[in-house]
């Protein structure tokens, strides 16, 4: 794995001795961290899938388990809050193994001096969203900190799902002549947050994506044979494209003029100088779906609201393993590579 | 079971606008935090017995699930670090259950400018912490937040684990006549912490006790019929003792000669004004056993490392249900009440 990382993403790194903000991208720096951090030390074969889930075999079953730091500021932006993320982040990463989210956990870190009306606020945004995801929040903890130790609120959740029988789902499952499905418009959320917290003009008129998949994924397991799935948050579709291509081993040719874009989102990419392919979406996901089978998920993912803007974007080739090529706009073809490091701190 | 807290803590509380570091005790404000904000916004049946971890029914088994947010400071102490801990405390928060702990998760929330040194030093703790407990670490994640926004690193896992068939334990389930079992001395690693950090003569004298508790629970399990188990972290044995007693609607009473408590960490509390009562364990286990298995329990517990200074210290009661009543060192008798707010900020 972290080979094909290398071929990927050719690292010209100079050799760093403190953590930087890139180290959280979900980019090139993350992967290094995890590459050469957290895999030496925890070597397992569930962390060496790369997967925003461990599946794990219990008494016959598999259960999917994941988690999700939260640190995004500010905590309410247009179209959502940390709560609502916190849960249907780990939800949907629950539900890109196919599984079928069961409960969750809930980690407060909170500043000395936070508003407790504003904990009260976040706490029942996450008790709609676990309820609308149909999850329960069953254990928790809150810890406290003295004033200026962190910022306001950081909240950790973990999730437990189970995988049903039969589905085999992991970015390292695509092959030659998958198609790349999308669930609907990119860019939605990273805007969202930058908007509001740069007080851009567009602020409220562009809001973020955030949004339980799971029924979106039930969907789609039931109109066909999913190989992989992953929702592109931080980093966006460009690094999910691009650490799928990479697991897999497969070349990834997709087509800009098939990816949706809001037009404020591509206008407020444009003033801040950012790609939207790189650019969080937190309701969204990418699958590579079995060729025959294409028509049939997308008709399927289009009548749910959650993927009422579907599209196929691109398909899987045997050829350039690991490479991610799109065709642009003007008819080019250009590489998508993973980001160096941060384009968008704390967006989730 | 907001009513049993009310009874066994009556609430003298103003209202609050804001977080104080006491809501992160583990006492009264902590239990108000629960009780008003987390309890009505989440409620459910697993968060409802207010215990360390949810035992959830899947496909038959049960799973337990489990989650802690770690903050302690300095990050290195005598005996540990909060790699060990955090790995440790989400063991033994499985265990309590009664369960065999299978797998982790690991959150990270770095503050830029952290040595990469010491988050690998802190990754090596974890893993030789989660090999000695015979747990993987199979999934995370990483965020990073600018520098001021978080006091250097912060840590949360989450744990899985699996219930054996016939194991009933909770919080809630001790019952008159029990035994009181306690697995060895207390207060060692808040005194460890705390001599660190106020640079007392102690310092290097006293070590942090963090220890895997579950293969202990094993061999408790084997030897008798546990009713209830806890292990006894910040808000240290009497909150502990306050919890159970009100969970379950029994009285407590236990002996202080009973108690052991190490000469060094006696003279350190002492110093700092603090009673070892309430001070945090890391590798101790608090438990109510069937008066006729305490023997045997007891010698099981004995036999291994982390159980050679097991003692019995006390028995549940029926009379003054909610109450824990303790014989002092000179004879007398007190009322063991959950403390108001924070003894030993951070000190997990």
């Amino acid at each position: 794995m972290p080979n094909d990382f290398t071929l990927s993403c050719p690292p010209p790194f100079t050799p760093r001795k403190t953590v930087v903000l890139g180290h959280g991208s979900g980019g090139k720096l993350s992967a290094q961290l995890i590459r050469e951090i957290f895999l030496p030390a925890f070597d397992n074969p569930w962390l060496r899938k790369l997967d925003d889930q461990a599946v794990i075999s219990i008494d016959g079953g598999r259960i999917a388990f994941t988690t999700d730091a939260f640190v995004v500021t500010p905590l309410f932006f247009p179209g959502g809050d940390i709560g609502e993320l916190a849960v249907n982040g780990t939800v949907n990463d629950l539900a890109m193994s196919g599984a079928r989210p069961v409960c969750l956990s809930a980690a407060f870190i909170l500043e000395e001096g936070f508003p407790l009306e504003d904990l009260a606020r976040v706490t029942q945004s996450m008790a709609r969203a676990a309820a609308a995801a149909g999850v329960a929040i069953a254990t928790g903890d809150t810890k406290v900190v003295n004033k200026g130790s962190a910022d306001r609120m950081f909240v950790t959740t973990a999730g437990i799902g189970v995988v049903p029988e039969g589905v085999e789902i992991s970015a390292s499952n695509a092959r030659p002549g998958d198609r790349v499905l999308l669930s609907g418009t990119i860019g939605d959320h990273g805007m969202a947050v930058m908007s509001r917290r740069e007080g851009l003009e567009f602020d409220g008129a562009i809001l973020s994506d955030t949004a339980p998949l799971d029924r979106l994924v039930e969907a789609m397991l039931a109109a066909g044979e999913i190989h992989a799935l992953r929702d592109p948050t931080r980093g966006g579709l460009g690094t999910s494209l691009c650490e799928m291509a990479a697991a897999s081993k497969v070349g990834v040719e997709i087509d800009a003029r098939l990816i949706p874009v809001r037009e404020e989102v591509r206008a407020a990419c444009e003033l801040l100088g950012l790609d939207p392919l790189f650019v969080a979406n937190e309701g969204k996901l990418v699958s590579f779906v079995r060729a025959e089978d294409a028509g049939a998920v997308l008709a399927a993912m289009r009548q749910r609201p959650e993927g009422r803007e579907a599209a196929i974007i691109g398909e899987a080739v045997a050829a350039h393993p690991g490479m991610v090529l799109m065709k642009t706009e003007i008819g080019g073809t250009r590489v998508v590579d993973l980001p160096f490091g941060e384009q968008l701190p704390r967006i989730c």
